[in-house]
C-alpha cells in the first residue's frame, strides 16, 4: 500500500484523535464501546468480504465492468429515452458536492437553493401537465401511477367500488406495479382496452388511468373518455410524457384530475432504469392529497419570500398509520436536473427537442410506409409501432447488429422510439433492419391530430427564460448552491439519517456512458457488467446483514419497507395464513414504518416504549397474546430510534417468532451494527437497508435512495419480481428490475474500498463519535437515553424539554441558531418532541466534532442568559436566529444583543462565514397561502 | 439540430439583447461594428473549418480519439511518472469551475483561496528542497533549468565567463532546451560527465547544474561537487525529484543555491507531457532574482494576515526589456493540485509513497541481479538502469507486449522507473521482459547510501497535518474556493486577458485516462489519437490566423513569443543576416514582448504611440531608418493594446518588410479578429496565440496556458523542435513535443463546437459587448481611445486620471470597490497608468453587462459625492473598499458612510452577497517583510 487506506480517508478521526476521544469517555481502548452491543447478538466472525481495494483498483474494476456493458443506440422506449444531459448541469449539479451531498430540505433556511431547484421542477411539471400543483418528485412512473390510484381512492368520496380501470395502453411495468400495490390494499385494478370507449363498469368505480401517448406510441384524444368517466363519478389520472406535452394538449386541459409520469428524458441518463424523477400534478382541491414532498412559497421573519416544504402534516412521518403514502426519500437530485433542463432549454428549446423526436418518428413512419411496411398507428408522438408478422425478432436482431436497440413487442410487432439524440444515421439503420432502404416518402401523414395540438403557453415564468447561455446557467447553479449548507461545508449530524462522506471515487463511475447509457430493457447479453455488479453488491449486503438473499430493486427506504412487508404477507398467504395481518410497531418507530405497513395491507398495532427507549416487553407480550393468530410481524429498529442497543432484542424476536409472526428489522440504524451484529442472525426475517444512509449514496437533497430488502431464505420467493419480466407471483415494487441501478456503483465502491475491517472500523468510529459528543454535551443538554453501561449507540438524543420549559427556548430555536455557526441542525423532535437527535457518523473528524460541541455549549450559554433574566427570549439571538447578512449589515439594528454575537458567536467564523439567505421562515403562513410554483420576480424586489 | 447550437450557449446575449445593444449604439445591424475593422485587412472569405458539431458529437469524437491512444503501464520515467490524482482533488479542484475558471491573483482580496493553495505549493517545495523561498510554479523542468541558468548568470557577480556546466545526468530534453535558451543570450552551456568530479573549466564560470537523481536514476552524493564548484566561484543549481527528496538529503542542505524540478508526480496526470507545475527554490539572498510569481504573506488594512503576489516589480510586465525572465502565465492550477497532494498525504504519506517507489525499484534491481542481469548503478531512488548488450530494443518491445512501457536508453541500455502506482504485477511483467522469472533475491543491496539519507523534517506546518480525511480535504477545498471570485460567479472583464466561458463539454475530455495517462515519450504507435487531435488543432489554428504552419509546443504565451522570435532569429541567421537583432516594440506593448525579445537575444527599440493609441508612423520610419540592416522585427499587437483597430497596420507591416524585417503580431487580442481578419494575411510573419485567452482553456488562477506559434511558410523550418527528438536545428522551447498537450482537447472542442460561423459570431459579440459598455460608461469614465468611427474593438480603456486628480479616488480604489458589488476588477493601469481596461467578451449576457454598468455608475456617484465635498475621500466607501463581513457586522462601526452602502450599494446583492475574506491589502508591507511560506496558525487567530 503506497498511501493511506481508503478507510483512513473515509473515517474522520486520526489514531491520536481516537485515543483522545476514548480517553474523554474514560476508556483506554475500544472494548467498552464494542461491548455496548449486547453479547447475545455480537457477531463472532469477521465479514467474509473481498479484501479492501485501493481507489485506483476500484476504479479499474468499475471501468472493466462498465466496459462489459454494450453501448447501443437506445430506441426501445417504453418509458425510457436517451437524452443529452447538458454538460453544464452535469458538471455543476451531478458532479458538484454542494448539490449532491445536501440533505432533504427540512431546514429551509439553509436549503433555499435546492428548494428553488425543486420549485422549478414543480413549475415545469404543473405548466406542462396543465394542472396547478405538482409535487417535488416521486420515485418512478409506475409507482407514481400506484400513488395516483391510492389518491383517487381516498379523494373520490363518490366511489363505492374500490375499483380502478387501467388503460391497456399503460406501460406493462406500470400495470404490474399498480396491480400489486392495489391488490395489497384491496383495490381491484382492471385493465381495459379503451379504443371503443369506456367499458361497462360497476357503479361507483374509483377512477380511470389513461396513458398519453400510449405505450404503443399512439396518441388518442382522451376528451371523450375523460368526460364519460367523470359522468360515471370516476376520477381520472393520465400518465403522460413530459416532452410530448410541449406539443399536445395537456391532461389538465382535457379534464384530468391527476397527471403523473417520468421526467427522465429531461436530461437524466437512462441509468439502466433509474434513478429518475417521476412527477405528480393535481387539479385544484387535491393539493392536500398529494403524496410526497411539496415545495411552497412562504415568507421569513422579515417578510422576504422564502421557500420551504409545504403541507408537512400530510406526510407519512406525521400521519403514521393514517398515512396515505409511505413516500419519504424521493428523487430530488434528479428532479433538480430535470427542472434545470427545462430552465436551460426554455419552452422554445423543449418544443424544438420535441419536434425533433416527433419529426424523426414521422420520417421513420413515412419511409417505412413508403417501403411497404405496416405502421400501426396514424397518430403518435415519438414512438412508431410496426407490424411485421412473424418477423419481429429478426428485425430487432438485425437492428441490434447495426447498433440499435428496438422494442420487441410481440412476435409480430416492433416498437421504435425516437428522442433528442436520434440522428439520420440511426433512422437509416432502423430502416435497413426492416429491409427497406428508406424510399422517398410521401410528404404528408402522421401529423399530430389537430384537436390534440397544444395551444396553451407554458414555462412563461422568467426563470425559464433567463439562463440560456452556459455562463448564465453555471452562475445560476453556483448561486443556488451557495445559498445552501451541504456536507461539503458542515457536518450534518442527523439522527437516523447517517450523513457520511460521499467519496469522490465512489461517485466517479455513475456517469460513465458504460453505466449511464444502458436502457433498463436492453437484452441481458448487453448488460453483463451491470448485472455482475448487482450480483456482487447483493451478495456483499447479504453477508453484511447476515441474511440469505438481497434485492436492490426498492428505490427508496420506504419501498424497501413495503417490499419486506409484502414478502411477509406473501409468506403467510403461501402457508394459508391469510389472516395474519397485524403488524406490531413500537411507538418510537419512524412514521414511515406504520405507513408502509398500511400500504402492505396490514393493520398497525402500537407497542409501548419503555422508559429507557427499549420496547416495553410486557406490553409486547400483551399485544402478542391479544392478536394471536392474526400476528403478521413486528417492525423493529435496531439499535432503537432512541439510539441505544436494546439488550433484549433477541428475546423480542423469539417471542414474535413463537407466536407465528415474522420479524422486520428496519435498517435505518445499520451504521451502528456493521461488523458487530447482523440483523439476519439475531432474529430478523427481513430488513431493508438504506444505501443512501449506510452505504454512501449521497442524499441529493432528498433522493435518490436505494432501499434493498434483505431476507432469510424462507422469504426469498417473495422478494420483488421484475415488473417487465415474467416471474409470476413475485411482486414488483419498482418499475425496473434493479430500481435505482445508476447509483449502485457508489455503494459497490464503498464496500470494495472498505473491506470487512474498514467497515468495522467505520462502525466503531461512528459509535465513538456519538458517545464523544454525548459525553461532552450531556452537562448542557442531557442525553435522554443511554444503555445500561451509560453509553449510546451511534446517535444520541439531547433533551431540551426542561430548558424549554424554563427559558422558552425551543429545540427549533437551537436548530436555527446553529445555522449562525455554519452548522446544519440535528434531527429535530424525532423520535421525541422537544429534543435534538445527533448522529455525527464516523466521517467527522475530531475538530469538526469539537466545533459542534463548542457551538452547542455557546448556545447553552445564550440560553443561560435568558434563564438568568439578562436577556428576553423574544429578543435573544437564539430566537431571532438565523441571521442573514442583510439583517446584520443594516444601519437599523435594534436588537438587544450585539451584531457580533449574532454572526460571530465564536472565533473561527470571521473568515469563512456562511450567511443564510433568509431568516426564520414562517411555515404556517405558506400553508395558509399555498403557492407551489415559482413566484413572480417582483416578490423578490429588494427595496422593500 | 434538436437544441440550440453550442455557439448560442457560448455567446451571452440573445438575439433580442443583441438588437437592443446595437440600438444603444445607434446601429440597426452589425455592419458598422464589422466595418471598424479596416477594409484593407478585412477577411474576404469564411473560414474553412469543419461544420459546427453538437456537444454530443464532439464528446463522441473525443472518445474516439482517446480510444486510439494505447493505455500502458508507464515506466519510462525521464521526468514523467504515473501518479494517483486523489479523487477528492480531481473532483474539487480540476472539476470545479470555482478553481479552474479563476484568474491570476492580481486582485488578492478576492484570491485568498488560490493564493493559499499556491502558498502550500511554495511551502512544500521549500521544505522538500531545503531552501527557504520557492516560487508559485514555472512551466516545466527543462525551462525551469533554463531560468536557473539565467538566474545564476545575473546573480553571480563573480562570473566572468558566461558559461554554465550541465551535468550529463540531466534529462536529455533539459539539455536541449537549456542549450537553446542559453545560446540565444550568449551563454555557453557545456555538458560534462561529473563522475570524476568537476572538469577543468575556465575561470569565472557562472554555474553548475546537477540533477538528483540523475536521468539514469543514479543517486550521487553532490556534496563534493557543490563545494568544488563554489570554490571556483560558481553557483550551483540542482534539478531534483520532489518525491525523492522525502528520502534523500535535499539540495539546500548540500549547499545548492537553486533547486528546480517538476511537481508532476504530486498528483498531476502525465497528460502526454503537460501541463505540470515546475518549481524553483532559492537560498536566502536570491529571492529578488526569482523568475515567475511568488506568493507572500502581508496584512490587510485591519491588520489581518493576507496573501498576495510578492515582489511584483521583479516581473516581466514591469521590467520590460530589463526583465530577466519572460515568464507570465505559469502552472498555477497544477501547482495547487501538487500542493494539495502534499497537504492530503502529509510528510508521512509522501514518505510512504516514496518508499513504495524506491522499494519497487530495489526489488526489481535485486531480482534482476539475482537473475543474472546487470544493473548499472548501486544507488538509485526509483529508476533502475539495466545493461542488456544489444538487446535493449527487444526487451522494451517484450515489455510493451506485456503492457508496460520502458525507456529505451540506447541499444544496450534500458531504464525502468517505478512510482506510486507500481504493483507486483508490473514488476513481474518487467522481469519477464528481461527473461528472468524473478528468482528470490538476496536480502541486501541498493539501499540509499547513508550520507544521502534525509534526516531533516519537512512539511511540519499544521496545514500538512490537518486535512487527512477526505471530508476534511473536501471542505478545505470548498472553503478556499469560497474565498475567491471566479468566472462561475462574476464576469472578469480583463482587458487583454479575454476571460470567456470555459464550457463544461470542453473540459470533459482532459481527465479521461485515454488522454491523461499517456507518457510524453510513449512510442508514436501508441499515441495516434493524441497526434491526430494535435494535427487537426494546428491546422484549424493556421486556417483561423491565416498562417501556414502552427506549433502548439509553447506552453504559455510568453513561450510562444520566444518561439516566434527565435524563429525570426533563425530565419535571419539562415540567410547570413546575423546582425539583424533589433526588435521594434511600440511603447504601449505588454511588457512581456520586450522581455521575450531580450531572451531571444534581441535588442529592444521602442516606437512611440500616437495620440489615438496607434503606432506613431513617423517615429516608426525614423527607427527603421536608424537601424537599417540591424532591423530584425517589429512586435505589434492587433488590435492595439489600446483597444482600437489601427487602420494603417498593413502599411506598418509593409514598411518593416521593405526594410528586411519580420513582423511579429502578438495574438493577445485575437478575440477581436477571428473570422474578420487574419494576421497571417495582413502582414504578419509570425504570431503566437493564447489558447487560454481566445480558445477557452481556463486560466486556472494563473495557468496552465498554451501559446501556439503560427508562422508563414518561410519561417516553418524554425518552428520549435522536439527536445527529446532528433530534429537538429529546430530549437525546442518546452520540454515536450506538444507542451501542455493535456489541455489541447479544450481548444479543439471549442473550435469543433463553434465552427466558422460560430467563431465569427463570437467575435462580433465581443466587439458589441465592448462597445456597449464603452458607450454606457463614457459619460462617467471617458473612454480613452476609439477609432475614427468612434468605436472601440473588443475592449475599452476607461480614463480615471482626471477624476483621480480632482477627487483623489484612484483606479485601484474603483477596482477594489467593485469587489463589494461582487465583481472582479478590470485590468488596472495597463496599458496606461491610472486607467481601467474593460474586456467583457462575448460570453457575458446583457444582464451581467448591465449589472457591471450599474456598479460603475454607482461608484461614479460615490466619487461625485467626494467631488461635491460631501464625503472625505479617506473615509469614503471607495477608499475603504472592499468590505469583509467582519468589518461591517461589527458593533464598532465608525465610518462616515452607512453600512448598507458599504455592502449593499445596489439592490440585487442582498440575497447572494459575496464578502471578501480580507480588506485592502498592504502590498508594500509584505515586500518589506517577506514571508513566502505558510504563516503560523497563530497569525490567523481572530480575537485580535
Amino acid at each position: 500500500m503506497s498511501s493511506p487506506s481508503f478507510a483512513d480517508r473515509h473515517v474522520g478521526p486520526r489514531a491520536a484523535d481516537t485515543a483522545a476521544m476514548l480517553d474523554s469517555l474514560g476508556h483506554a481502548d475500544w472494548r467498552p464501546l464494542l461491548d455496548s452491543v449486547p453479547p447475545a447478538i455480537r457477531q463472532q466472525h469477521a465479514l467474509d468480504l473481498p479484501a479492501a481495494r485501493t481507489e485506483a483498483q476500484v476504479l479499474d474494476r468499475l471501468r472493466e465492468l462498465a466496459g462489459r456493458n454494450v453501448q447501443r443506440v437506445q430506441m426501445i422506449g417504453q418509458g425510457y429515452y436517451a437524452t443529452h444531459t447538458p454538460s453544464v448541469i452535469q458538471r455543476c449539479v451531478l458532479e458538484s458536492p454542494a448539490w449532491y451531498t445536501a440533505y432533504t430540505p427540512y431546514q429551509p433556511e439553509i436549503s433555499q437553493g435546492r428548494l428553488e431547484g425543486l420549485l422549478n421542477f414543480q413549475t415545469a411539471v404543473a405548466d406542462l401537465t396543465g394542472l396547478p400543483v405538482a409535487n417535488a418528485s416521486l420515485l418512478d412512473e409506475a409507482t407514481a401511477v400506484a400513488e395516483a390510484v391510492l389518491l383517487m381512492q381516498r379523494a373520490n368520496k363518490a366511489s363505492t367500488a374500490a375499483t380502478v380501470v387501467l388503460d391497456a395502453e399503460l406501460h406493462p411495468q406500470t400495470v404490474a406495479v399498480v396491480r400489486a400495490r392495489a391488490e395489497a390494499v384491496g383495490i381491484a385494478a382492471v385493465v381495459a382496452d379503451l379504443d371503443a370507449g369506456l367499458p361497462d363498469l360497476p357503479d361507483g368505480v374509483t377512477g380511470l388511468v389513461l396513458q398519453q401517448p400510449g405505450t404503443s406510441g399512439r396518441l388518442r384524444d382522451h376528451a371523450g373518455l375523460v368526460a364519460a368517466a367523470k359522468e360515471r363519478g370516476a376520477m381520472v389520472t393520465v400518465a403522460a410524457d413530459l416532452l410530448a406535452l410541449t406539443l399536445i394538449t395537456p391532461p389538465g386541459e382535457q379534464g384530468a384530475d391527476v397527471a403523473v409520469g417520468s421526467a427522465q428524458r429531461f436530461g437524466v441518463p437512462l441509468f439502466y432504469g433509474g434513478p429518475h424523477a417521476a412527477f405528480m400534478a393535481v387539479r385544484e382541491g387535491l393539493e392536500r392529497q398529494l403524496p410526497g414532498r411539496l415545495v411552497g412559497v412562504s415568507k421569513d421573519s422579515e417578510g422576504r419570500p422564502a421557500l420551504r416544504l409545504a403541507l408537512q402534516p400530510r406526510e407519512q412521518h406525521i400521519r403514521r398509520e393514517k398515512a396515505t403514502s409511505n413516500i419519504c426519500t424521493a428523487q430530488a437530485l434528479l428532479a433538480v436536473v430535470a427542472g434545470m433542463y427545462a430552465v436551460y432549454h426554455g419552452p422554445e428549446g423543449l418544443r424544438e427537442i420535441a419536434r425533433h423526436a416527433h419529426g424523426a418518428a414521422r420520417t421513420l413512419a413515412l419511409r417505412l410506409t413508403a417501403g411497404g411496411v405496416e405502421v400501426v398507428h396514424d397518430a403518435f408522438f415519438d414512438t412508431v409501432t410496426v407490424r411485421v408478422p412473424g418477423r419481429a425478432a429478426v428485425v430487432v436482431a438485425e437492428a441490434e447488429r447495426a447498433g440499435v436497440n428496438l422494442r420487441l413487442v410481440d412476435e409480430d410487432t416492433v416498437g421504435i422510439s425516437c428522442d433528442e439524440t436520434t440522428t439520420p444515421e440511426h433512422l437509416a439503420a432502423v430502416l435497413a433492419a426492416f429491409g427497406t432502404d428508406g424510399a422517398a416518402p410521401g410528404s404528408g401523414g402522421f401529423e399530430i391530430p389537430a384537436p390534440l395540438r397544444r395551444t396553451s403557453a407554458f414555462l412563461t415564468h422568467p426563470t425559464f427564460h433567463a439562463h440560456r447561455s452556459e455562463t448564465q446557467m453555471m452562475r445560476y447553479l453556483r448561486r443556488l448552491a451557495d445559498r445552501d449548507l451541504a456536507l461539503d461545508r458542515t457536518m450534518i449530524p442527523l439522527g437516523s439519517c447517517t450523513m457520511k462522506l460521499n467519496a469522490a471515487t465512489e461517485m466517479r463511475a455513475m456517469l460513465w456512458p458504460g453505466f449511464a447509457s444502458v436502457h433498463p430493457l436492453a437484452p441481458d447479453h448487453q448488460t453483463e457488467g451491470w448485472r455482475e455488479l448487482v450480483t456482487e453488491l447483493e451478495g456483499w449486503l447479504a453477508e453484511i446483514t447476515g441474511y440469505d438473499r438481497v434485492s436492490v430493486q426498492p428505490n427508496a427506504g420506504s419501498q424497501g419497507e413495503l417490499a419486506g412487508l409484502l414478502a411477509i404477507r406473501g409468506y403467510h398467504r403461501s402457508r394459508g395464513e391469510d389472516e395474519r395481518t397485524v403488524c406490531l410497531i413500537p411507538s418510537s418507530a419512524h412514521g414511515t414504518n406504520a405507513a408502509s405497513a398500511v400500504l402492505a395491507g396490514m393493520r398497525v398495532v402500537t407497542v409501548r416504549t419503555a422508559e429507557d427507549g427499549s420496547i416495553d416487553t410486557a406490553d409486547l407480550h400483551a399485544r402478542i397474546a391479544q392478536h394471536g393468530e392474526q400476528l403478521a410481524a413486528i417492525m423493529l429498529t435496531y439499535p432503537s430510534t432512541h439510539g441505544v442497543f436494546d439488550t433484549e432484542v433477541r428475546e423480542v424476536c423469539e417471542a414474535v417468532h413463537a407466536a407465528g409472526g415474522q420479524v422486520y428489522v428496519d435498517g435505518a440504524n445499520l451504521n451502528a451494527l456493521i461488523g458487530l451484529a447482523q440483523p439476519g442472525e439475531f432474529g430478523g426475517d427481513v430488513s431493508h437497508l438504506n444505501l443512501h444512509k449506510t452505504f454512501c449514496i449521497p442524499h441529493g437533497g432528498g433522493g435518490p435512495g436505494v432501499g434493498p430488502v434483505a431476507v432469510r431464505e424462507h422469504l426469498a420467493p417473495f422478494l420483488p419480481g421484475d415488473a417487465a419480466g415474467d416471474d409470476d407471483g413475485a411482486v414488483p415494487v419498482s418499475a425496473t428490475r434493479y430500481g435505482s441501478a445508476g447509483v449502485l456503483p457508489i455503494s459497490w465502491a464503498y464496500i470494495a474500498l472498505m473491506g470487512a475491517e474498514g467497515l468495522a472500523a467505520a462502525t466503531r468510529s461512528a459509535l465513538l463519535a456519538a458517545n464523544y459528543v454525548a459525553k461532552a454535551l450531556d452537562p448542557y443538554f442531557p442525553v435522554l437515553y443511554t444503555g445500561a453501561d451509560g453509553l449510546v449507540a451511534h446517535e444520541c438524543i439531547l433533551d431540551l424539554r426542561e430548558l424549554t420549559k424554563r427559558s422558552g427556548v425551543t429545540a427549533e430555536d437551537v436548530a436555527k441558531r446553529l445555522v449562525d455557526f455554519g452548522f446544519h441542525a440535528p434531527t429535530l423532535s424525532f423520535p421525541v418532541a422537544g429534543t435534538l437527535m445527533v448522529e455525527p457518523t464516523e466521517s467527522e473528524d475530531l475538530a469538526e466534532l469539537d466545533r459542534f460541541v463548542e457551538a452547542m455549549v455557546t448556545i447553552h450559554g445564550e440560553i443561560q442568559q435568558i434563564l438568568d433574566g439578562e436577556v428576553d427570549v423574544a429578543d435573544s439571538p437564539v430566537r431571532r436566529a438565523p441571521h442573514p447578512a442583510a439583517d446584520v449589515a443594516t444601519d437599523a439594528w435594534d436588537r438587544a444583543y450585539p451584531r457580533e454575537q449574532a454572526v460571530f458567536p465564536v472565533p473561527g467564523l470571521r473568515q469563512d462565514k456562511y450567511f443564510p439567505p433568509v431568516s426564520r421562515i414562517d411555515n404556517a403562513y405558506g400553508d395558509r397561502n399555498l403557492v407551489c410554483a415559482c413566484p413572480p420576480p417582483e416578490a423578490f424586489e429588494e427595496d422593500r
